[in-house]
């Protein structure tokens, strides 16, 4: 599985992926789902991934090769929405090639993407890319997505985060939501990839990665974990009504 | 969809279900999900479903026919096993007859069940019975079953809950976890049934109902909600290694 989150803030934007593979529990490793791609000063295109890792790598080894090419690539679309187009009509074209050898037994080659920037004075912008390569675009009243095992992390981003949410409170936030997901499934695992990017900088920034034990990390997940229990406990105590 | 929470901890039994089914988002109703029965000073069995309604209704319709009557029922079964056993005997019974008709048409007919309370003597015992009629019983190491919707409501009985969680504690750790899973999913929602059993007791409480608007529940959910947002921005602001 995978957990990949991304947010478009009125600050900007903050991607957070997981880096677990697994195929059964007792087939785990380690691959980065966090892809970044840009020109300083031009362009940063951020690309996470999530469900079967032979379509997504292939898709981001595509594109990687493309890049400097004559043909539409992610160093010269004009816009986010072309990228996004770019990146679904790249994942139609890898699909294609190997579901056509007749030979996939039955495997799921789907992959999702998300796909997040910003480019020249365009705003910053985020779609997220579903298995079929069409997509949709975030807006103000719904600024993030999430692909892979969504639901244990969604509660706290729904109850957080809006669109004005600072970009510092927004990566807290989304890390807490790594921590409840990685709490309960097993298949989404540290390390964990971020990268924040600040509107309007047009900075490619390399991102950073929390490895396990990272102090930071085990601190607040520590403090949250505490600040719950204390919060639970100084909720008023139910009504005589409910305990007959 | 469905959510039904039930714990067994030091203290007695706390069950909250939901009461939502869905055929379709554009088909909606009520139905109770949490079945009590028993005998004041003798026992009390709770009973709680997820799953197809045809078959729950039919597993909670056949138990109440047989109660008084000669063969084994709920009202004379001498341990929890043996009311787990019959419901999941009850179970397959239904299935049985429902599926053999050859008129199923692709229509999933199963259902879960979480089965708990106290007879006698016996301490109060915990059982989630699967939709194949088998179960598997609740330990001090894992001392909760949910069925239907978890995911979004688990994260925070795994943070804050444990077996010598008092029993108010756990209530109020149950109805938050039902607030974040009825936000995140239409189709689980109100009003809510609970009951919560102290050990030994042997009474037979009549449960709560938790309607639309409840002062106590919608002064916990915007209490919990504040609290978050207050206990997010107390965590310490990221290293600056994280923003490059």
């Amino acid at each position: 599985m995978t957990y990949c989150v991304a947010m478009n803030l009125a600050q900007g934007l903050v991607f957070v992926s997981d880096s677990r593979t697994n195929a059964g529990v007792d087939n785990i490793a380690v691959f980065r789902k966090l892809h970044i791609f840009g020109t300083p000063g031009e362009r940063l295109i951020v690309v996470q991934s999530a469900g079967n890792l032979a379509t997504s790598q292939s898709v981001i080894s595509t594109l990687r090769q493309r890049m400097g090419g004559d043909g539409p690539n992610l160093g010269n679309v004009e816009n986010l929405f072309e990228a996004a187009r770019l990146v679904g009509s790249t994942l139609r074209e890898v699909v294609d090639h190997d579901e056509n050898i007749g030979q996939n037994q039955g495997v799921d080659l789907g992959s999702s993407f998300l796909v997040g920037g910003q480019i020249g004075t365009e705003v910053p912008r985020l779609f997220n890319v579903y298995p079929q390569g069409n997509f949709i675009e975030s807006c103000r009243d719904t600024p993030y997505f999430q692909i892979g095992e969504s639901k244990y992390g969604k509660p706290i981003i729904d109850r957080a985060m809006s669109y004005a949410t600072p970009l510092e409170q927004a990566l807290r936030c989304a890390l807490i939501s790594f921590d409840s997901t990685i709490r309960s499934n097993l298949s989404v695992g540290m390390p964990l990839d971020l990268l924040v990017y600040r509107e309007g900088s047009l900075e490619v920034p390399a991102g950073y990665r929390i490895q396990e034990g990272d102090a930071y990390f085990e601190g607040i997940r520590g403090q949250w974990g505490a600040g719950l229990r204390q919060l639970l406990g100084e909720l008023p105590a139910p009504p005589g009504d409910y305990w007959h």
